[in-house]
């Protein structure tokens, strides 16, 4: 749907979507080449459809991640070196998380260029 | 599920949720009133079970509201003041959007103070 920066080029509906929001703890180490090496990991999965993702300066973030089917978000979940990083992320990274597995019925989008 | 600031105390599953993703222009005037307002509006409809939203230092942000319903999403879309803050919004204050309204079927969350 977009080629623009920051958004996901998604197909037509349906398909999921993971709702990752998180609020960072105040550890850093290590953070920012994880998530840098689980949006590479991510991206090569089967089923991956593509993520978008903002945080703002209070370490209050929203990851949204789209697949192609249910199983396909299972494989990304039991994959081993994300399995690591979900375990550190909870010892280390963040305060608190909430997963949302949801099923995208519709969409649209609006472009000021066009 | 979370009375943590900045997190959505949504019910269990199944629910509706609405992923806006924006990246803003750089018209700033009457935006910041009218997203505060959108907010209180929003919490008055019917149906609205909660919002999480998070903009980068980029001014890209996703915003996700929760609903019980597909009806109250409508209700809410076709609210005659969000009506026009749509409206404005598309005219001055989004360079691009994405909207996605999808369908919860599950949920969980980690606490690290638990």
């Amino acid at each position: 749907m977009h080629p623009r920066p920051g958004f996901a080029d998604t197909p037509e509906p349906p398909y999921y979507a993971v709702i990752f929001t998180s609020q960072r703890s105040e550890v850093d180490e290590g953070y920012s080449q994880t998530a840098q090496r689980m949006v590479e990991l991510a991206s090569a999965q089967p089923g991956f459809l593509g993520m978008e993702s903002a945080r703002d300066d209070q370490g209050l973030g929203i990851t949204v991640s789209y697949w192609s089917s249910l199983e396909a978000i299972a494989g990304w979940k039991a994959q081993l070196e994300h399995l690591a990083a979900q375990a550190a992320g909870r010892q280390r990274w963040y305060d608190h998380y909430a997963v949302r597995i949801s099923r995208v019925e519709r969409a649209y989008a609006f472009d000021a260029r066009r």
